[in-house]
């Protein structure tokens, strides 16, 4: 790779695109000729504006998202968004949460806190390897919403078909495959993403909201910030937005559409994480951890069923100079993680190498 | 200045040093060594690890911070700080705020939500253009702690003494003049300040605590990300933090280190602002719109007491090169912000430049 880069497995904050890093390297001193560098300007200027309004407009076209939706650029990540879902659309006190894994657990912690939480489906009885059957769930006529993590950083499922929600308002925190494949958003009352996964640095949740979800008759001890309605009405500029992050994911949105959009970068992304599952499903030592339907393109879970050999995996992934190839603390084994940004180079080189220390491994 | 950049007058987010966004830029695309950009690696990660550490180090250093504080870095600005401040530090459910502007009436308002709050002194009947007398307030017994802002950003106040807090906790926001001028810190119960202003990329507040202070008997309605608790109990990595602001503010303190430490960089602020206060008090048309002993000298509001004269400033201005001298848009006139990065060759050019304004405007 170019600059001595190295293929970067991380499960987040991970890659982002080259000629986005190089863009931002180039406009780091005197960002267009406005004299500054983007981490100088005032939220409040016009160049600053400009910046933030083309993001916002470059996701709209992006996504295709209908104009009875606010886009929000909102602080304190996924933790926070746990807790804002919950206190801004829990009405009537109750919703329903799908448990499939460590995010959606979370999720559902937090949500507790502001009132009744029905988890509806759960696939922790197979230590989350797979998404269970939501075609017809038990949904209380009063539930606010039915909340789901589409895509399991660390358990490596996503969902290919959406709960049946039986009329109810969909949730969906998609933090690690935001962008990764289109998404008709009218499907969704909310979606939510941290963007350090799939966008750009951390710091920032991106929030699609319907508009008549957003509510100002919350719990007065609601804090200020989390109120959706505060960002809404401000264009996400209540307060001094982290713009950086605006100006970076802006860049990637803008990266996005000149590839060919979300349709472009699915086929990327299946043809990318293939490579891996092709070689896992022929392996003799490694394993996938997740039910092929089931399987996710961004994250990929594999083990050799030995917890010795799976270090040993890692460590000789280190030498060979590869990046945070080891699986999350909480469930071992190992994890490559393949966002957009991630070339198929990047996977077939993992795969060479994991092909050499299986015949070495014999 | 190099690379065309401009005197940049902006409250914030504001000027960084030259040399620090240089690092910056020729780190972009593999940090030393590392074959990645700060933004795409793992928080978790060892090289990540060693520069938040060392930014945690060299604040501390800095600061003069005794052991027996906590630094935390927490994202959401000074908005959520408003909140965390009171749902962490109202044990008793009672507050006192000295209200001196725009942002400590913005604390108050927030911190009702949480308890009660006596505003003890206020600067409010002259316009908010001094400090009022601290010296011996009216504070129950029970207080949980005293509130001030310690530089307002809009209103171009700063305490150069601090309140008799009669034994209570001092709880500052020290955003506008953070790191301005040395600070002791074993003075207060707990310092914040939204970095944005005088150090780097918004997105980010830094939290100074008494370790003593920090608590988990919360109401249990408090979100986890706002709980200090949280981000201390995990080194302000309970969820991925702002990573770049902590990379960049990390460059920021060594930078100031470097130039010998918030000592000289108090002498070169004052050095600064008494180029623009001398004139100021020696002009016909300008006025400085506090009272000599309270100024700031982070943020020089002035006005010439006539709003079309004061627009065609700004008009001027603009066309001369200089940014963002426009007064806040709350109480207009002028506003020339002259952080730590602002060169005294800014101060003396807005003075070259408002001279010969005065001379065409005789």
């Amino acid at each position: 790779m170019k600059y001595g880069r190295t293929f970067n497995f991380s499960a987040g904050p991970a890659m982002m695109p080259e000629p986005v890093l190089e863009e931002i390297r180039d406009e780091m001193m005197n960002y267009r000729g406005s004299g500054m560098c983007v981490m100088e300007m005032s939220h409040r200027s016009k160049v600053f504006q400009q910046i933030a309004d083309e993001a916002q407009a470059d996701l709209r076209k992006l996504m295709n998202i209908p104009d009875n939706y606010k886009v929000l650029f909102i602080q304190g990540g996924g933790t926070l968004q746990f807790a804002m879902v919950a206190m801004n659309l829990m009405k009537n006190g109750k919703a329903c949460y799908v448990e499939t894994g460590a995010w959606s657990k979370k999720a559902i912690a937090e949500a507790k806190k502001y009132g009744e939480v029905q988890v509806v489906a759960s696939s922790a009885d197979k230590n989350f390897s797979y998404i269970p059957d939501c075609s017809d769930l038990d949904i209380p006529e009063d539930a606010d919403y039915v909340y789901i993590c589409e895509n399991e950083t660390i358990n490596g499922t996503t969902w290919n078909k959406l709960p049946n929600t039986k009329g109810h308002i969909l949730v969906s925190d998609q933090s690690s495959m935001f962008l990764s494949r289109p998404c008709n958003v009218a499907d969704y009352g909310l979606i939510w993403a941290g963007v350090q996964k799939n966008v750009g640095p951390a710091g920032m949740a991106v929030v699609i909201i319907r508009e008549d979800l957003i509510r100002d008759d919350l719990d007065p001890k609601t804090p200020i910030y989390m109120k959706y309605k505060t960002h809404a009405d401000n264009d996400s500029m209540y307060n001094t937005p982290n713009c950086w992050a605006i100006y970076c994911c802006g860049k990637v949105f803008k990266y996005l559409l000149s590839i060919g959009g979300l349709e472009e970068m699915e086929k990327r992304n299946i043809a990318k994480a293939q490579v891996i599952y092709d070689f896992l499903d022929s392996s003799k030592l490694f394993k996938g951890a997740v039910v092929p339907q089931d399987r996710s393109l961004m994250n990929i879970p594999f083990v050799t069923g030995d917890k010795e050999l799976d270090a040993a995996v890692v460590a000789a992934s280190k030498e060979a100079g590869f990046d945070n190839l080891k699986g999350h603390k909480s469930v071992g084994g190992l994890r490559a993680s393949v966002y957009n940004a991630m070339p198929i180079e990047g996977a077939q080189a993992l795969v060479d190498f994991l092909t050499k220390f299986e015949a070495e491994h014999k």
